[in-house]
């Protein structure tokens, strides 16, 4: 096909000069890139989108399960809501904040910082349109995505015991203004870019990042009542139902690809999108080896594989494998996932012995194998370097953990963070919502 | 390499004269044209239309938790098997019924309204082809997804107490007639498109009217045993599967991505992909906006956040925002979607006033946002008119209602669509199916 | 565009003797290839493989909801570790198995056929890159999944009864040796494919395979405790949570998509998409008649619908469906699904009456209605007969239920394979697993 049209073009090539349209037509060449380029990435950008928005649900399912009966309808709430936050703060500070060098789609009424985002307009010529990248509309869509999980990953550790209305002003913040400011540190083309920092999807800037706001949490809210014994025992809290997150695990691995493949930021070229298929393959790949090293492992350790540390450890694959999804081979992908796992098996205890009391295992699974993805990045990109990357975690990490430690003890001061002793043994649900989410299941 | 490009075919053509070839080689050109818009536009189409499939699933789990524990079996039934009822009654008579005008596609052999859906033939050659749209497949399957939507809407009203074959001869009539008629007056080509209503996914469409169509049969039904007291008090009936109700909130609100984005109708081109994303980011918004109105509206009236109506406010916002995702600003999706939201938490109570039991909220949801959403489209679609937006909403739930009316009205007549009051008391799983949903969890 | 456009390039030739590039520029064109049909292939199986993907969730939830729920927890992590484990088995030795051919993706470390697999570069050239077809990367992710999938349908047959860690072992043999033995003589062109066998996405090479597995598996391990009475009855044993169970077949439903869509193989054309277009609404018709068959067919036999069955039904008709999606028309594909439902409904109750014991009714599902489906090629596909097809069929049992039926005896024989009595009644969680998946509601 392709040589005949180029014959056929030729052939009309040569009636020209019969039609003395030479000069003209050349403007119209000019004027006719390709746009298919522009096109793909900008469908990479929506359907990554769309399957990164799924884990919200994911993170709904997951921690719905996690908790007990009596505080899942307020999980539900929470999880929802943050979401709903999230999209709103971003389109109101966040996106313009991340992103201050780009102020062609800033409304421009507050100064180049704080301006409320806007799209193109309707039926963008494609003279218009930046060629080389993809839609504004389509990129805001999958950013927003990122900010939303950053606050997600924080609902789970605070369960069961912090108020809704605190927590959703905390989810305010952190998704309108620090998420914002440490994202842009990178992505928006910040010092740490300049720097030579390298999270190609963010495990740290939003897993990480997400892990030391809980931690900040954590901390100030304190574990919950009867959680730690006074002889010093930990007492474990099953989840209510682990169908449901076993269900949030599978929905969050696949709004991994999206998440990871997406972060590729384009889909025009041969280049690219096989670049994005090694990307979902080592995505797949990590999260398979945390899976099966947690099983392996907490069958060795306690002789009795255990359901919740397998979906963590898939987790914590995930996690560890997005600050590179694309440099390591399949083999690497294995090994650098198969660490997150033993890191979800290894932490867990870890922290309950330091009495830091996170109900799903968010700390560990992003936190902690946030940190690792981040750090083994070197080990197959060869632009990286161990010190930048310590440099780029320190810096995210402390100024979301110290913003994040000021936010909380303000709400903490202000009007307080924890439901009353008794709120918090009869269950959020009927304390704080007065609605049961399973009012005819007997409780055990 | 445009550039590059163009000079090398322009070197092929200084070579030309001495091929020969110039006439065959024009309409060589002529025969080829760009196919990359009819595949990006199919593409849409297959994407948008396995979202808008998921929303199935949505309505089943939403409505599944929504419902007591008895009534769950059932409601399962009733959403799967009216999916596949209108999947093949879609086929059979509804698909050619909407689009008379498009009559290559017909079977032909009971005229041009009611003839059999067929595909093109297998490896259609590209001169066959509709290039400037997309497949005729790929936009069955899609278009085939709406009607399958306008049925799940009735199901969740006229839940716990209507037996299931009246329902699914209804989805039959509805999915196979109702729907394609009018519908066909919008997206068809018929008289209301050409009057100039706007409508753009189908908030009249689809929504309301799958809305009237609940409420006719919320009319004719009669309440549960036991909503409204003798003394005029409503008793609340709470859902027994908050955790599958949200879930289902968050299928719906991802499949909306695919109803509204893949209703641009096309994906060739900058404009309609830059279009599409638009949608995306639009569609969110209003959900969100619904979502947290909801939220704070609940807090505000009641002191208590209330979970049901936050998932009917998002799923408010998204009915609201579905008569014109593309037009308004993010602000404006934001201000929509938020009326939705207020919609629901107004209106629930009101339809309880009125005595119309409606069991998951849909006809606020559905019906109410939806008629709010399309009179919402001149505010941002000047080729919109608030007395043409009218005209399409009383015309389509006239005819739907009406027509409803009547089909109920008859089934009602001739085999009863209510069960008994001891079956219905028992619960219809064990009644109707012989068969419980959560066989070992005991009721409260 | 179009004339303008190639005007433009007729005018930039007119310009071209003063260039005196010709010879250069004639090279340049022909390495710029057409790359978006690499693009469009790459990005089916990237669609294609999350959405199969998500068919390992479905099986999960599918699964645990049929299961009681003592045995929940066991169920889901054999599920999540059963998809780890063909995730490493596939790379480890599969792929490179199922594909001997295709050398150049070896890494070759072992001669051809168990050599690990390894991707493409990053940031391949085109000129590398296979541009008739797809990045490797998205092949492997692709073909994944269908590895998965066989071992996600023997889970379920076995459950209850079943240790872990045999599973486990056995779902290694299956993934790294035997799927990828079978497959290779069909999709790895080996004598099956060069015999003229037809089983377009794997009715027979993935779901009989995966169902001669699992009936192997059912044989050695024999049916649970207290499902058959000694007087011959069979005792029903109702599945625990029949929400889940049809999540489970919506997500099944939807993967699906996938699964039929991307064996097309190729989306960069006219032809190609259109055809993936007629195999999507061929594979949602036949999910559509065996659920409204299963229903009516249990209507009319047992005067009760059976959701179970409507389930199954669904899943029958996709299974139907699945050996030739492309060349059956829409009623080609209704009548095709609708035999699988009825073989759903007939076949249950028969491999009772011979006491093999399938928990979720996997063998009728995949296997005889997998059978089925590669009966019905030659229906519609002029170039299948049923004698090859009957030949392939037999291969693939043969081998996969004597190789099956071995590795089970060798796994009974060394660590054995079933749990003890005790450990059964009480449920494989707490004894194998020492964790309840709803520890707060109260068995029946």
């Amino acid at each position: 096909m392709t040589l005949k049209k180029t014959l056929g073009i030729a052939a009309l090539v040569a009636l020209l000069p019969h039609l003395g349209l030479a000069q003209e037509a050349v403007e119209a060449v000019e004027a006719a890139p390709d746009i298919n380029p522009y096109i793909f990435t900008t469908l990479l950008f929506l359907i990554g989108g769309f399957l990164v928005f799924w884990m919200a649900a994911g993170f709904a399912m997951l921690e719905a399960g996690l908790v007990r009966s009596k505080n899942v309808t307020m999980q539900l709430t929470k999880n929802i809501a943050l979401f709903s936050i999230a999209a709103i703060m971003y389109w109101l500070i966040g996106f313009n904040l991340m992103y201050p060098g780009d102020g062609w789609w800033i409304a421009g009424w507050m100064g180049p910082w704080f301006s409320i985002t806007s799209l193109e307009p309707v039926g963008l010529e494609a003279a218009a349109a930046s060629l080389d990248y993809a839609s504004v509309g389509s990129d805001f869509f999958f950013q927003l995505m990122f900010c939303a999980t950053t606050a997600s990953i924080v609902s789970g550790t605070l369960a069961e015991r912090i108020k809704l209305w605190p927590f959703l002003l905390f989810v305010v913040v952190l998704t309108g203004v620090l998420y914002p400011i440490e994202a842009s540190w990178q992505w928006g083309g910040g010092w740490l870019s300049e720097m030579g920092f390298a999270d190609f999807a963010g495990s740290t800037l939003v897993h990480a990042a997400g892990g030391f706001a809980a931690l900040a949490g954590a901390l100030i809210l304190g574990p919950r009542i009867g959680k730690y014994a006074k002889d010093g025992r930990v007492i474990p809290i099953p989840g209510s139902n682990l169908a449901l997150a076993t269900l949030g695990t599978f929905i969050l691995w696949l709004g991994w690809f999206g998440f990871n493949g997406g972060s590729q930021l384009a889909m025009g070229t041969v280049s690219d999108v096989t670049d994005v298929s090694r990307i979902f393959a080592n995505t797949n790949m990590a999260a398979a080896a945390g899976a099966v090293t947690a099983l392996i492992l907490t069958q060795v350790m306690y002789k009795k594989p255990d359901l919740t540390m397998v979906l963590n450890g898939a987790l914590a694959g995930l996690v560890s494998i997005t600050a590179e999804p694309l440099a390591p081979s399949l083999f690497g992908a294995l090994w650098i996932g198969a660490v997150g796992g033993v890191i979800v098996v290894i932490t867990v205890p870890m922290l309950d012995r330091m009495k830091i009391d996170d109900v799903v295992g968010a700390i560990p699974v992003h936190l902690i194998a946030g940190i690792w993805g981040t750090l083994a990045v070197p080990f197959y990109n060869s632009e990286a370097s161990f010190g930048t990357q310590i440099v780029g975690i320190a810096a995210i990490g402390g100024f979301v953990f110290v913003a994040s430690l000021v936010v909380w003890s303000i709400l903490k001061m202000t009007m307080g963070i924890r439901v009353g002793e008794e709120e918090e043994i009869n269950g959020l649900d009927m304390a704080e919502l007065g609605m049961e989410a399973y009012p005819e299941f007997s409780k055990g």
